[in-house]
């Protein structure tokens, strides 16, 4: 996978369609969260809660990583997971489409 | 402190005046984790409930130690922060109780 380069009108489209997806993250681990403690019968619910959250984060940290050099896998991740549509890339360049679209049918 | 000796019958109204204090500190767990879940507006609030119940569980482990060779300052530990009364002790000692009064006056 060739080193890409973004150009400043990309940036801005890239960063819109990551805070997107991290946006709708946030939502659905707050629903979840949320769910989950107004449901809590005893303490183990609450304790199992509290792994829920710490395990989440630490996923979101890992997969929530906007570097340059990885951003093309970390989209076709949030594609792959339904968390990001195509369509909400196209402010992308068409390489940088084409290497996500290639990456997702491998 | 004196090393007590426990008889059968002071065993199980120990047992029974910690499990209470542990009840009531779940609940109170429960009804503040619930609280904060409910009220949370942002994936911060959850994290910072993530920190509270991974600490309040620490706490608790801590705490609750129902060893026979402790037990004394963890009921004036209770009574001090208002988890247990004197009077749900009684059936413990008159020794004990006044080891446990001694302890809370110092």
């Amino acid at each position: 996978m060739r080193d890409f380069k973004w150009s400043r009108g990309e940036k801005i489209a890239a960063q819109k369609a990551f805070d997107l997806a991290l946006t709708r993250e946030f939502e659905a681990v707050m629903t979840e969260a949320k769910r989950r403690a107004a449901q809590a019968k005893d303490i183990d619910d609450l304790w199992n809660l509290q792994g829920y959250l710490f395990r989440t984060r630490k996923e979101i940290e890992n997969k929530f990583d906007y570097r340059y050099s990885v951003l093309i896998f970390v989209f076709a991740r949030l594609i792959a997971d339904g968390q990001l549509s195509e369509e909400e890339l196209l402010g992308i360049g068409e390489d940088k489409l084409d290497a996500i679209r290639l990456i997702l049918s491998r």
